[in-house]
Formats: C-alpha cells, sequence, structure tokens
C-alpha cells in the first residue's frame, strides 16, 4: 500500500519575493537552476514553498532534464509540431511567430512550484529550471519569485 | 550572469479560501481576472501566494493574452486540433465531447498559482486569467481560492 | 457578475514535508490520492495548501477522472499521439521511449497545488491524482509534498 513518510514539521513565519530577468535570444530554452538556487539559500529560509512565476504570454517556465543538450532540441522541436507557426491562425497581426507562441505558453504553463528542504530546492537529481522563449525576437523576460516559509 | 534581486520580505500571518462560482455557455474561455483581483484585495493581504483551483476534469484554468479575441479563438481550435474529438475513444459514454475535454482540461491544467505584492497579482501588462469549458453544454464551474500571506 | 464568495480565514503557523515513494510497472497512470488524503488528514492541519511536486523528468503528475478506467487507457493513447515514439529525436541514447517521455513530462507537469479545507484537499467529485509513468520498464518514482497551513 502507498503511504507519505513524514519527513519535517516546523514553524512558518517568513516570505520572500524576488525578481529575476532574463534576456533571451529569441527560440530556445534558457536554464535558471543555478540564479533561483542561489537566491533560495541567500533568503535563509530552511523549508517552504517556492513559486516562479513567468509575467508573459508567449515565454514559458518547465522543469526537464539538464544533462544532454539534444533534449532541448528535441523539446523545441516538438513545440513546433504541437502548435505549428502555419496553422491559418486569426490572430496574425503581430507576426507568424505569435500566436504559436501563445499555444506553446499555456501547453508548458506560466508558473512553476518547488518545495524547499535544508535550504535546497527539492530538485531530482536531473530536473533543471528553464525559460523558454517562444518569440523569433530578443525579450527580457521578467520573472517573480516568493518564497515562503522559515 | 543571471541574478535574482529581492523585492520585499515580510512575516506570514493568514490565509483566506474563497469560492467563486462560475456559468459557462458551451466550449469557451471565460475571463475571471477582474472578479479575482477583487477580491485579493478585498481580503486585505498586501503580499503572498494566490492558488487557484478547479474542482472539474473537463474545464481548466490558463493564463493568457486578454487584448486581442481573436487568440483566445485560435485556442480552441488549438485544443480542438490537439485533442481532436474524433479519435475513436475507447470511453465515449458520456458524449463525444466528453473525453477530448478531458484531455485538453490535463494539457493546461487545473490550477493556477500567483504570486500577490502590494495587494494585486503579479501579473503581466497582457495576462489574464480564463476558465476553460471544453464541454459543449452549459455547466456551473466551482473554483476553489486559496491566498497565504500577511 | 462573477463574485468570488469568502468561505473562510485563519491562521498560518504550520508547514509539513512528506515523501511518497511509487513502484511503476512501465507506461501508466497510478492513482495516489488515497495516501495522499490519508497524509494530509494525518497531519493535523485543517487548511493550508498543499504541493505535490514530482522529482523527475519522464514521470509526470495530472489530475483526472477517477470513474471510468478507459478515461486513462484513453489519455495514454492521447500522450502517444501528442508525443510519437517514432518522431526522429535527435535524444535517442537512453532509448526510444525516453525523449516522449520528457514531452509527456512538459504537457502534464511535475507539480499539483491543491487547497485544503476542514482538513481534506478541495477535490472535486469525480477529481483523482495519477502519477503517470511515461518510460517502458518499471521505475521507482519519487514524491515530495508540502503542506503549509494551520
Amino acid at each position: 500500500m502507498l503511504n507519505v513518510e513524514t519527513l519535517s514539521e516546523g514553524s512558518v513565519t517568513q516570505q520572500v519575493n524576488g525578481r529575476l530577468l532574463v534576456d533571451t535570444e529569441g527560440q530556445g530554452l534558457i536554464e535558471i537552476t543555478d540564479a533561483v538556487s542561489r537566491w533560495v539559500f541567500a533568503t535563509g529560509l530552511l523549508h517552504g514553498l517556492l513559486t516562479i512565476f513567468c509575467r508573459h504570454t508567449s515565454a514559458s517556465l518547465l522543469i526537464q532534464e539538464n544533462a544532454d543538450p539534444d533534449v532541448r532540441l528535441d523539446l523545441m522541436t516538438a513545440f513546433d509540431r504541437l502548435a505549428p507557426r502555419d496553422a491559418g491562425y486569426v490572430h496574425s497581426t503581430e507576426g507568424p511567430d505569435d500566436m504559436p507562441a501563445h499555444i506553446r505558453t499555456v501547453l508548458s504553463g506560466v508558473s512553476l512550484s518547488i518545495p524547499v528542504m535544508e535550504g535546497q530546492m527539492a530538485l531530482g537529481t536531473w530536473q533543471g529550471l528553464y525559460l523558454v522563449e517562444h518569440r523569433d525576437r530578443p525579450h527580457r523576460r521578467d520573472l517573480i519569485l516568493h518564497l515562503i516559509g522559515a
């Protein structure tokens, strides 16, 4: 039978907000794991919940393998197949890359929720955090972080 | 190098639960940004984390552009392409719109996590919150809100 | 006009972390609702926010209908159509099931956020929590739970 084991219990005293600005260079994944990890540690909170929120409708956040870079290549190809560029969209005034970017953002999502334990995100061995730029041109992307705990 | 800038720090004292009932009129997106925004402000909490949870398996929540209504039209067409109505589903007893509705709900998700700062959701300029009805017929959809902070 | 009704207000005092290990037997959905539900109740917290986080890049979490098992069958078929096994992936060293597993994990996500009220998750009548194994072979999957509230 499946059973949840309790790992730790504690109080809740504090919350901290942060901002991460990421300059993108057109379509692709940009790893943000280290920047987020350093900030989480620097807040001094040991246990809690981290939320990362992307304030855009054509860039998204996801967690994926940080080992083989080919995974990121195949992911971008998959997005292209799931929301093709040339699908006869009604919304086309902002360019042929805009509507597919909106759909790809919906499919991958704009927020991540990650438990923090002992001052570190509870990521698995192969998990990395990525901002995904879905537009052709470079953009400055604005991420808001929220950490609550103690 | 990417660096997270700390915006604010504070205590955590309170949580509030709310419910939003939405009557849908068949497939389509219904914006809930204003209703949620007014409630967040009315709770009096200035900083924290907002969660919106949709208690259904054939309706979902997403964040998308609130400017051009054509974006919502293209999104519904995209859902139709990603989870076609006529794909020979085994589960068909609840009608031809039911199984595609389940798949579309999985793809877009049933919860949103949004940081709150200065009494407002930290949404980007073009971001709106939407309930998506994936069934053909009208339904009353039940959303639970949770705000934690101070 | 849409209006959010406040259901309850209270303090925030505690957080608890838990771990759920799930042994999978190849591709498929494994329901974890009961295990999570029992743990939430056992923590003694009555109101709060539950987060479940999957520490893997080829297994995901989702909420779906827990009534007709055919829904799970159709969902696996849908994942197979959305991220086909034989799509000429560049990343192929870990086997033909690995890259599609990564894409399917991105599409469904690795975390769930669920409000807790009166000691119970605020799930709808038909909602069940599932771990989805996307690899062919059995794996031990590691889920971290975080509950914050009072």
